[in-house]
């Protein structure tokens, strides 16, 4: 299986983990949903991940969700594993287990008790040492973790730890920290490094313009991400922003804290994408009038993409 | 001048506050200002809130510009004044002046050290206790304060605080919150108050589908919010919806935090409003790649909003 | 194994984790920290807490030490494991494996994201549903959680859940909340529960003249603790004092956040308990003038000792 | 009025500010709570501290009470004036007014927006060119503001803007950060600026061993500040434990946070420097368990102090 570079692009989608509504996993559905995503032009997909509900798995689950999602893949697409934890000890088990079994690298949050410059620095480049020659995603998202990384700590890990290839941004939506990493590797002050942008695709026309490589994020419509990011790379930067423009009532929509996960969960399931939008416990329960809304923004929405062609 | 009561309705924009390159008040803008706002639809005005650069104004400005803005509408519309502060002197201090002054009313938001129900409801008692007989708005905003207030609490204080006429719905969108509210008031559980939403109008739609009374925010355009507000009371609900997707690529642009602020003043200078774009310090700038960004976005929203008729 | 009951009183001893300086975890000083503890008149241990580098260990090191101590103890002493996680799947996993192999108890402390009463008494509702049938105990400690949890909500969870049984009282220091609690039980509105105080002892005196039963936390002096239960209990407040007085200067230095833990090793290695101070990392490391400091602190407290007799 | 230097040393005591039980201003015990502090030896004061119930009082009220201990001063001790605030425009308002007064100094604390190490540098970069030529004192305390400040940035800080002079180190403790900032003066990298400690004191002995250069704190008892500070600079380490230890179990009871200066203010009135121990709203109020603490507390403490001569 080949491991992510700093050259990787294109959309990485946060896969969903799929339950029946008794709370198991649902294996058949997690395939169904690898081939889905495939099917609309992911290159590559990632576990785990905090709308995963990974903590809501054992270890001995997470694990599973892994090997199965690897097997369906079967080496042709680079799957991506969320390894954070509260301790190293776990997140290095974890991420040895998902190495071993074939992932193509591992996502990196900080803990929220590191707050100066050289705490988020030495976070890194301890977890980088646990991790050994594992690539890894730095996931900056602020609005989560209540972690602010500067543009001046980003560089300054991607130019000590060379197996800190990509960057997961996320930091609402920090449009000028993309340029800003792009100038300096430009500059050759740092490393290029991938950037693949996160919030739910809600900024992504305009992530495109200032250097990403593409999103990491979750949306029941990848679709959308794909197809911007290529009407982008083709040079149709109004066709990308029709597009985007197009979905982004309902992308707006999902992103809900709290709410958002569930209403994913939901459109998949219509879509037949996954068996259940059921999630594990907590979770909240859509109200007659979120699933109105929904239905309302989902019909404005094909009537928009049949507009545009 | 009338006082803000439960009937409060339709569109309360959040209005900036002008100043001079050199960062001394423009009062011509301010009047500038309020004219636009006023004939764009308003109903009301809410001044030194958080997107009114409040805490960089001493209290003289802050007094003198409410003066200025209550001078300028004449008693007409209703003029809300922000006056939360660390400690209840100076909010009591601030309250009693502009109410003095002709205010309709006062905004107050809980600091982010309480956190239990019990603190929270302690801390609007108070409020109230200080500001006598002044109505005043509760804000919900917790991605700001860190106070997350449930739909119990808030009707406490609505039941045992006759001065609670008013709900700044801003808990990221909590439509269910809104529905909850009016669940309870139809029930007769709670006493009916007005609900505007915040959040820079990006759910208004939804909003008062679940039955807010309108917005209390701030948009660059607030003519999508007082169109929206109209479709909607007129029953076009689809209309509302196109009307509000016109726009929202925009709005979204708007909403970025902390460079929000100076991409709502870039727009009001632009288009004539306001004099200069400056924000006291400290304050952000806006990159050539933001500002080719807004001119990209106003020239698609004009398109389509053209298309709109 | 008998299980922990609301009628457990003494003192808990908050159990570091030994390694040795390669990182391993060192099974045979674990043994010798299990029999000082003992020896010192511990009433029960506690395992897995945040002092014990709990988030530092694989799920497999956990559960191995867990019955390493219970191996050691031969069921005549009461083990609280810590079985908090970001997620229920992993804490239900843990809390299965550890009650199987023989604990007494666990203990569950809320994550940050909760805040409002009903948030609070959620997560634990589903906490003691996910745990079944097994006693925990209710760690309240918003110095690290950031959770304010109110007199009134412990109540309400008191009666509600069965299994829980004791309260970690750690709001800093709270006296007046275990007055309440026990104000609450003695007028047969809640169930009177254990109260064990944590704060490394550093209000124990006073905590017990409130109405608690002993403590539950850490300190490389546990004797202390001890014998100011026992004069307490005997009546002798003063001789209680005398006590805590003597080794309060050292206690409150220990208390020190970030680097406590380092401190308590090393005087627990220092007084022969284990055979090495390491920490995991991250650990910080004890300079010079902390080590002078400690040196000065042991002499003084063990001359004020032999003054006290 | 001389103004404060890099050479401040000794004890700036944090002074309560006075009300009358119906809640305004005891302007009479503010005179005789200031004889009190000088005849105890204070060698400044501070005013309008987050312990002096700064945010309860009106624009007004605070520089009445800044003038009124100036004027009862009489230009022989310096006076500290706390001008902390949401934004620049009133901590440049009323640091203006007051040092226009007479003041000697003003101090200022981050606002928990700040976080990373440009953040936090910019920030006071910004303050101190607001404040002009007006020397400031850094305060550093991150349980209060949330705000982590390394030994990097305060040695930046302290290099780039000649007007910070002082340090309020309460850096819980922070005894490391002490003597990382003398070695780096030592090393002559950074001048060497007046490090004062907080915290009620409760690490003063350590703190002056690693080279701080007084306290900068409030404690019902400030004699044991002044009488520490010297009998350490006298060599006399041992006695300045013994003095230490034997205020140590009431500093430690002060100091718990919320219904600390509700101790402190009972126990001034106690000893009759104030009139009352009244706090403005909110305050909690003393229960009689608390109560019986204190009494017994003092107690102790007064014998201890008589076997000590």
């Amino acid at each position: 299986m080949p491991l992510i570079t700093e050259a990787a692009a294109g959309v990485f989608v946060i896969a969903v983990t799929p339950f029946t509504p008794q709370g198991a996993i649902d294996y058949a559905s997690l395939d169904s949903m690898v081939d889905f995503y495939l099917e609309k032009g992911a290159s590559g997909l990632t576990l785990l991940g905090m709308m995963g509900e990974a903590p809501k798995l054992t270890g001995a689950e997470s694990l599973a969700v892994v090997k199965r999602v690897l097997a369906r893949v079967g080496g042709t697409t680079p799957i991506v594993v969320g390894v954070s934890a509260p301790g190293f000890a776990p997140m290095q088990e974890l991420g040895s287990q998902v190495m071993d079994a074939g992932a193509a690298g591992v996502m990196v949050a900080p803990p929220s008790s590191v707050r100066t410059d050289d705490q988020v620095y030495s976070y890194f480049e301890t977890a980088a040492a646990m991790l050994g020659d594992t690539p890894f995603v730095l996931q900056d998202y602020p609005l989560a973790t209540g972690v602010q990384i500067s543009t001046a700590v980003i560089n300054r890990i991607v130019q000590a730890l060379p197996t800190c290839v990509m960057l997961k941004h996320e930091d609402w939506p920090g449009l000028n920290k993309i340029g800003a990493l792009r100038a300096a590797s430009d500059r050759g002050e740092a490393r290029r490094i991938s950037i693949l942008c996160g919030n739910g695709g809600i900024f992504l026309p305009e992530e495109l313009s200032r250097g990403a490589d593409g999103a990491m994020t979750g949306f029941a419509y990848p679709e959308m991400m794909v197809e911007v990011c290529k009407a982008h790379a083709a040079g149709d930067v109004e066709r990308a922003h029709d597009l985007f423009d197009a979905y982004l009532p309902l992308a707006r929509y999902e992103l809900q804290p709290g709410l958002g996960l569930q209403i994913r969960k939901h459109i998949l399931a219509r879509r037949g994408v996954i068996a259940s939008a059921a999630l594990r416990a907590p979770a909240g329960r859509l109200s007659p009038g979120d699933l109105a809304d929904i239905e309302r923004l989902i019909a404005r929405q094909e009537r928009k993409l049949a507009e545009l062609g």
